[in-house]
């Protein structure tokens, strides 16, 4: 059955935020999902938002979605194209949804003039490592993020 | 010296260039920087950038720079604050750039409702991680990135 991707709308909080939680399951994450419909619908809708999201549809069925964002990388003086979360739900594996997803977000790198697409993954995801190195993606394992959050952000904020 | 944080202009497009530089030689990358000083000024500062950049001066004269975006979290449903570069010239290090670099970033984010501070460190690179952990900041080992860039980005753009 063919697939249709098309941008998500504010109407499509309430799905996005299923999305996220079975995805946030999958990753054994389920607890750290804190978001709300309202919560989605304000930040990736509002105005000051430079967050996008993507609803690929297969029958007029909505079985997967993207969120991204732009990023930027000093060395090449361009913006890149960052992908958030892809999700397809269980019963549409199989169907190209997830490759139908990233087909779409890597033309809109290329039409953007972006230097890169990148995303994450967790180190034991060993299907969607294989997927990803299947489509030439390379990893950066030497590369380790680090997250400021809660009090000791605040902390920060506020030291003299 | 007291030190004073501002926000760039595309007039610093080749003092940041010039950090950049700097930067990716002490990352061992120096052969990495595309950029030019054009690059820098068109994407940084052009209309469709949510890219921004400070620069922070000592008497004067400027010793170091950031460079942000606003990343975002589906299990937040919030924004985060993105930090892509941080350099203080090795003639200003001790005097407390960096720190104040990092502290008014932590504003911006605390301010503008982020849920997250998030940056990027180099394994090798301990001065940096004792200089994060020492904040609070904690790293995030279990996610990979990965990059599609050049001609495999290409094909998945072009694939059917």
């Amino acid at each position: 059955m063919s697939l249709q991707i098309r941008n998500a709308t504010p109407e499509d909080a309430g799905l996005i935020l299923s999305f996220v939680k079975e995805l946030a399951e999958y990753e054994k994450a389920a607890h750290e999902v804190l978001a709300s419909e309202e919560m989605i619908r304000d930040s990736i809708f509002g105005d000051a938002s430079a967050t996008r999201a993507l609803i690929c549809e297969q029958a007029g069925e909505a079985v997967g979605f993207a969120v991204y964002f732009f990023n930027y990388s000093t060395w090449l003086g361009k913006h890149g194209l960052y992908l958030e979360d892809l999700y397809v739900t269980p019963a549409a594996r199989g169907s190209g949804a997830g490759n139908a997803l990233l087909r779409h977000l890597a033309r809109i790198a290329v039409d953007r003039g972006c230097g890169r697409f990148e995303w994450s993954v967790l180190d034991w995801n060993q299907p969607a490592i294989d997927f990803y190195e299947s489509l030439g993606a390379k990893p950066q394992p030497e590369w380790i993020g680090y997250r400021l959050t809660g009090s000791e952000l605040l902390a920060l904020a506020e030291s003299d």
